[in-house]
């Protein structure tokens, strides 16, 4: 950590900020240039709040040297994370595909699109149960019942299942009969839920907030990891921009970084990240070519009637010939599905 | 609303999805221009999700008229609303000044604060029990301990409080104790927890998302009063842009954007905006200038110490000179501390 | 166009507005809602600024149903534009391969390096020669020594050209010795000189802007066009965003949506987006797999002193190794290097 | 400057690296610790571009500590700067007024509009003659004759004249006839135009460009000062972000934080920012509230019909009870009109 200090500051007072840091058994390194006062603080500062130090009028800035995460840092852990779901895996040289509608609408609709996607590659199955919408007057998905059909697809397919939990209070239910629980991009600093699945071992789809920096997504991630749960999988699905042509930016460079800075597995989510169908195809391809550990697209057997995101789904054949083009693609990384 | 639809679909196509409108009492006006065929829709569309249009690989946009939002669309309520807390108003002529520390941290401390507050004409008092932090590792709140001394604070004062609610959880006991519950930024599309509150009658403190739009916020805003909870206080607080000079940008355009959108009342947070304690007086003086309903400050008798947000705390004896400040700027604009 | 009415006003006062509009020969359909009056416009409505119609103090907002841009726009011309720059062609099924230093520094420089990229397979010679730089004291480019070196290294290796124009006063230069005149990302909307590249018949890289939305990146295009020169390729840079990790954001929704909208080839720079030479590779890779007509890419023999930009620089060996995994993905896309 | 290096580097690497940065006299400072091995620069860096340490692939990150400008800097230069205009000034305790329409249409209107807003408190007559329009088939200014009109204006009323310059080709004539040369925030970043216009004597006001960072304002800022040129007026005019209500989000704290890295005067532009006529008063009383050195609003007296920005422009009256609020407001600050 550097504390960059006004010229004009009294030694006095810089000395006396100095005995302080020492007393947290941290050396302080101090020198005087032209311009300023720096102080260079060399130990364990992971513990320290670089910003309380701007409280002082004669500190003109801090400046952190260290990423504030830890147990998801790869510089403590430099292999790559292999996430277990139910027999399946994400990590590694796996590209994982995970597909099925935006939200569940009956069982006839979830059981014959699971099939579907299971029969192109998909090795999870996708459903909303319960629904984050922007409106209070927008389907909000069919709740209990929408994972009780869940599992009816799960029984006659094999798929894993993956969903969005909202709230604490459907923890047990989740944990019970949900294969990986999803954190949707709304609720990625919703901590108190983040502690709670930090306490149990279910894998954890993390998707990153709408306008989460690379750093915070790690701190989300690290909040249930500090609390014992490490089956966490990251989930780029876009950000918000200036733009608004597309639902939000895709941000595949976040994909490398987020990689680059953790050990875990990172899935794109085209689908969210365009809110057009049209692109969700030339989308997957790139979030392959670039090094993702998997997908998650939306596929509904009838986008334009469908209960919600019916603008972003692709047709199951559609996303047959796209799982082709894919494979080709994984192999240049050395990747199978 | 307006589909625009492009001009080489089949005119069968167009008339299926007519009919398909026209089926939910709704007239379709239809335009064939040079470049595209548009469709205005003329009746009650508020509850057909426009979006959903797009999935329909013809259409190439769709267009809506008329804002989503309904209960707290001024359209609807011309007047601005006025919301009692504790025998205390938020908006009209009112200006109102709310401040304390970011995070309760002592009963010595607090019970300071809050007269040492209230002496300078502050009408509310604020504190953190409960702490959204971005790192597992940082403070986190004194938690119930925190409710009891802001309690204990309101005895000795007499101004009512106000602090941030992170889990439904916690409702019963901030329903009791707590005279306007605050929604933070990271939680206002936190959609569960906005219908629990609808469903009571506490004074509700609605905070911008740290990149909502101000047609979101005031969703989250209907949210709660599509619940039957009509007391409502929106607050501005920054928002994330590419500008990291400051912790976040202050968009005071949005203060006069929600209040010609929505009839309720507007406060600004400009500590949290800022993130830098010499900001805060300036950033407060705009926010009375451009017609806020009233300020939330964090205002610390020792900010080198404190336990969160000191850099973004005023001092006691600056506040005070803030308040007379702001009383001579508020009656430009008819208002009063 | 579409224009919204507050529904309290006098119809006198809609009625001069009806009239003014119906005087340019456009059609106006006025449909009365429970909410507001909304007058659809039908015709040319192309040389009309949408926005002059919120002067008036009764109209709430104004739609535009149709795009901006004429010439540009694929609707008048659904066909990929192929350009063809001195012999070689960018658009349809080829991929173009742009590679070479960020600045020209020496002879032996850029002559060794164009060597290099036409052995790897790059198509055309990237070197700057006037460098926009943030700072009035960093390397500002060998100017027209460098456009000599570049010529230099066209004799050497038969590569086209392509280097940036930084103001008008430049441009018989430029036209005469360059082959494809770049205008970077700061002078998108640098409206004299695309007026000036307009009456020339050079083929022009016209980057997006650091914060342009697609529509003004291809409004920019239009001003070129307008002036009769039809020979553009866009160019995706990353744009501004709130995340810092890298330098921009690439945006390869950006690509799909540009080649949608319009009919001209769109290329895309990996080396400025990410601004990391790590992520340059994965990021070409991305960019082919999204369908992009070409990349430009900054390949330097000796980054750690390259004059500027070479943290964002790749090797010879790694560019030679990397467009070989870009033929494969091609491919895929029906595209050939 | 601290480089963060990879505690993997062998020392040999190191080493190379440290004797190079010692060759150019800066004493290097190296911390040992757990995760990283650190660098600390001390002496003269202001001329190394920190990125280009990036490009060895140990190097995790560096770290500026000192700002990139210096001639702008209030570090060397601590009282803030008054600029002479034609014998008015802007900066310190004055509050400059600048007012007009968007564009000069004719003799009448512009010289009528000067008069009234003369006669309302304006020091200085706001009038573009060359419009940079998204655009290129819309009005794009009176050029020459613009500039022609605006003298007239000034003959009849003695205010100095602001106006846009779009080309260095113009120089000549705008040095010679306009009292102070607006940059406009497109081109910002126009560096030859920056570097001929530091060669003059003449003021300018330069406008923030639409996602320029305050460091790329203030080095823009710089290239003018660093070619001889004083005279520096900046100008907040909104930035570009998420939000599309506004047309641009005013930034307020800017012009805090721009006030105390410099010691340029700074003055807002709300009516840019906000692009609604009806925003505009409500702005300006906030900007001047903040501690802005002056305002530049437009005026114009049949908004309707004006040739552009009839939408954000208020009318005369308007204007003239506006300039009574903001002298109240701007004593509060120590300012006067």
């Amino acid at each position: 950590m550097v504390i960059v200090i006004n010229k004009n500051t009294p030694q006095e007072k810089i000395s006396i900020l100095v005995k302080q840091i020492e007393k947290r058994n941290i050396t302080v390194h101090v020198s005087n240039g032209v311009a300023y006062c720096v102080l260079g603080l060399i130990g364990n500062t992971s513990n320290i709040d670089s910003h309380s130090f701007e409280a002082y009028d004669f500190v003109e800035k801090v400046i952190s040297v260290k990423e504030p995460f830890k147990m998801v840092n790869r510089l403590f852990h430099p292999e790559d994370s292999i996430v277990n779901i139910d027999g399946k895996t994400i990590g590694g040289e796996k590209l994982a595909i995970i597909a099925g509608p935006c939200s569940v609408e009956n069982e006839e609709q979830i059981v014959s699109i699971a099939k579907s996607v299971k029969k192109s590659g998909a090795a999870f199955l996708r459903g909303g149960a319960f629904k984050p919408r922007t409106s209070p007057y927008s389907f909000q998905g069919l709740k209990q019942e929408g994972l009780d059909l869940l599992l009816k697809a799960k029984a006659a397919t094999g798929l894993p299942i993956v969903t969005e939990i909202m709230s604490i209070s459907m923890l047990d239910r989740f944990v019970q009969d949900v294969d990986m629980i999803q954190v949707g991009a709304r609720n990625m600093q919703n901590f108190e839920l983040l502690k709670e699945l930090g306490k149990t071992n279910k894998p954890i789809l993390l998707k990153r907030g709408l306008s989460a920096t690379i750093q915070e997504w790690l701190m989300s991630a690290e909040y249930i990891m500090s609390e014992g749960n490490e089956n966490i999988i990251l989930c780029e699905r876009g950000i918000r921009t200036f733009e608004t042509y597309t639902r939000n930016t895709l941000d595949l460079s976040a994909v490398l970084a987020a990689k680059k800075l953790s050990h875990l597995p990172v899935v794109v989510d085209p689908s969210h990240a365009a809110g057009m169908w049209w692109m969700v195809e030339a989308l997957s391809k790139a979030a392959v070519a670039v090094g993702a550990d998997g997908l998650i697209i939306e596929v509904h057997n009838d986008p334009e009637n469908a209960l919600s995101d019916g603008e972003q789904s692709i047709k199951p054949e559609r996303f047959d010939s796209l799982v082709k083009e894919l494979k080709s693609i994984a192999s240049i990384n050395s990747k199978a599905i």
